[in-house]
């Protein structure tokens, strides 16, 4: 029997959940909001970083890595930055335990033991690291430094959500340094680019590139690029973001260079990063009622190979079929999975591997084999055939691509049918509550109404797209005149 | 100019740090103990990473990731694991700073954002890690469970050394589960057998494989099984452990399973790592005066080609020649750069990677270019050779190979001419004291002897070798009787 999933329609919360655990991506752990990544989800996770680490290396990138802990005096130099995580920061106060002279067997922290200066666990690394390019820049022929680092980061979140919100995550933040204005901005453009090429065409999952509005902007940064995807409960999320963070930190950490007149000038700075987060969008944009529907180009598992027999016989002869096609697929680079567990029943390896959203399986039955056919079933749209054995590697590599670019189609159609014009209050209003997705509308530009808005209805500006046309209008909520709508949503 | 290096004869301890420094593998960084790994340190451990990763793949291990917290009520379960590390260990015991009410723009730790219970940075993750499995382990069909994780860990070391012993550093932690106690000792030994494979034909490094004494066993384990290598200045360098932890972390956290019989038994574990403390037994165990000397198989660059040219017109036949020669290297999967940077001479360039380690490096004049010839540097042994431009890309992947195989002979011939047996306590400080080395000496088989000698020479068992020959003597300090020599050795 497949292990029950409650539907998106009762419960989509709960639905994502039971995705997360049933599927066995990830667990809960012992400590408050932090979560286990468990094998078949680290895989996942695994794709997805090499993939994103190539591309960070095809564009010029480097990997380095920076100390876990930020000691209080430099996390508070850069002053937005700090005021903007000081809420959520986990803090090591002491650097020993000690016998608990009351409980044997038990252990306390040692008073003795106290920090001088506390540490803080890095929420984001750029006071770090500005503080170690100090020391590597001096002259405009030290840079650019083009530097990404994948590590774990701590932000102590109330309410958190197996992938979407932990207080622990991994996740990969680019700190870039650049002697000018231009090419820091260019650095931005181009990660956020990077991004929305990974997401689209990596997880199939199609995002609007924009910019934030102040409120939304990184602490600390000067501009904030994000990519905006939409999940099928109609909320968005944020997908990734790139800050040109201008000169905030090198003023904050005193980072200078020589210029080539030898004139001294403060360094202009990136930052970017992407989390597993992403894992979490993946799994609410895609999948459905009977489980997770993975995207060929990261799945664990493209194909897996369920046998159907009665008997040693049969096994004996459809595996030495199996070992045929297998080796066929792994020579064509395809990750392929032959179940033969005996302990398990078909049926019972269907739903699991649906559960777990392989793109393709393949069954493969007695009679089948004497009719040289195997079953081909996708996961997508759950279509079956029967396909000749002679040609089932080519026709799965093929399947493989199509599936992928299938599942674009799909949730980019979800995205443009959930994404509205709204010219009133009433419509906006009216538009959030009864089918969500993005709205765009007009804004008259200022923190205080996008604050307001906020209050009245859970729905922020999730960007201003690039590229946005620009149209006269009225804010829907003052009526104020705005140049451009901008784009709303609930959001996770 | 070259970088001065201190000489190893001068001072070995300054020798190492400077070829870390300016061999720009790693950097101090502004936390006690902890340090910034360079990207080109980061480029190597990634070599020497994805190497282990793959080895650990191919027999049968799947990666996980566990939170970097361990509640203290966790910690302190396995009680022997508990106390070995309790005295190293960071504490979180607050999750937010707030503004510091006496000086503007200062944080303090908010007192009343204290935790319940205060949460140990992992030194280890047995501890939360046998929490997990409780919860995915009911019947032997859940077993083995053979999982490796990539992590960081944080032990407050109060003497630190840039990659040898840091606060925070980087490794991988395997940990399994089985059903069986003969499966669980297979698997700590395999993957002793993975390490010194490793070590040996990736890192070009020889090792000896052998079981530690109770004195030095990891805090938990029934059996420390390690690699002990030699450096050169005759101190000994543990590689890496692997454990057989019996049912000691499974009756702690009451981890049992149903066998067949459908009995309750409790789990049989193993774990087992090793850590960026390999870059410091990398460097110290191959490098020279002139810098570090990297095996071909992990040096991020493995070859590098410097022109040699007066103008542009020269330049630009040099680069054309180059350019051919760099993409049947590629194609032959080499990792070449070319360094036509202007801003360098060719002779700063020379120095330069025979201070990075680069195993072979070409350099291309003028006259090499009319005679269609190019010089081929060795770094190991600084041997040079003109070569036909024409064969050149067959002629290095040749001598990649050989330049591994060298410096395996070489360290391997400078380990045993420094393996010395010591018959009494004379002959055993004077080696010592004047030689260094491993020195095969008879033990009375007593930690009380084990920590004499300790405290007398500072020499420690660094192993019990594996299939050690049995051979009657005498105790080297109590003269007692003994059944077999063991392996002494100073040690970092």
């Amino acid at each position: 029997m497949s292990k029950e999933i409650t539907s998106r329609e009762t419960d989509y919360a709960q639905w994502y959940n039971d995705l997360v655990i049933k599927g066995e991506l990830a667990d809960y752990s012992a400590v408050r909001g932090c979560m286990v990544i468990k094998p078949y989800g680290f895989a996942l996770w695994e794709n997805m970083r090499d993939a994103l680490d190539r591309m960070f290396k095809e564009t010029g990138h480097v990997n380095a890595y920076f100390p876990l802990f930020v000691p209080k005096s430099l996390f508070e130099a850069e002053e937005k930055n700090a005021e903007g995580f000081a809420k959520e920061c986990a803090v090591v106060t002491h650097y020993r335990l000690k016998a608990d002279p009351a409980q044997k067997g038990k252990l306390i922290v040692d008073p003795e033991a106290k920090l001088e200066e506390e540490l803080v666990i890095r929420p984001t690394s750029e006071a770090i690291i500005w503080n170690t390019y100090k020391n590597w820049i001096q002259s405009y022929r030290d840079l650019p430094i083009l530097v990404n680092q994948w590590a774990n980061v701590v932000r102590w979140e109330m309410r958190t959500r197996l992938f979407l919100r932990t207080a622990e995550f991994l996740w990969q933040e680019g700190h870039t340094a650049h002697a000018t204005q231009e090419e820091a901005v260019a650095e931005t453009k181009q990660m956020l680019d990077v991004y929305a090429d990974f997401v689209e065409n990596w997880m199939a999952l199609p995002v609007i590139k924009g910019v934030k509005t102040e409120n939304e902007r990184f602490a600390g940064a000067v501009d904030t690029y994000c990519i905006e995807a939409l999940m099928q409960d109609g909320k968005a999320l944020q997908a990734g973001t790139s800050h040109f963070l201008g000169q905030n930190f090198a003023k904050a950490f005193d980072v200078k260079f020589s210029d080539k007149e030898n004139k001294l000038e403060y360094v202009w700075a990136t930052s970017w990063g992407v989390s597993t987060r992403l894992v979490g969008a993946l799994v609410m944009a895609h999948s459905d009622d009977q489980g997770l529907i993975l995207p060929p180009k990261i799945a664990p598992v493209q194909v897996v190979i369920v046998p159907i027999y009665k008997g040693d016989e049969q096994k004996t002869m459809i595996t030495k079929k199996v070992n045929e096609i297998t080796s066929q697929l792994k020579a064509a680079g395809i990750r392929v999975k032959y179940d033969d567990n005996e302990n398990a029943r078909p049926g019972w390896k269907f739903a699991e591997y649906e559960m777990k959203g392989v793109p393709v399986r393949l069954a493969i039955g007695a009679r089948d084999l004497e009719k040289n056919e195997v079953e081909v079933a996708r996961r997508d749209t759950k279509e079956k055939r029967m396909v000749s054995a002679d040609g089932v590697a080519e026709y799965i590599a093929v399947l493989l691509g199509e599936i992928q670019a299938a599942m674009f189609d799909k949730a980019k159609d979800f995205r443009e049918a959930n994404t509205r014009k709204a010219d009133t209050w009433d419509e906006f209003v009216q538009i959030l509550d009864n089918q969500g997705g993005f709205i765009a509308a007009h804004w008259d530009g200022t923190s205080e109404t996008e604050d307001a808005i906020k209050e009245k209805t859970k729905a922020t500006i999730r960007c201003i797209p690039i590229d946005n046309p620009q149209e006269e209008g009225k804010c829907i909520l003052t009526g104020k005149p705005s140049v451009q709508r901008v784009l709303f949503a609930r959001a996770y």
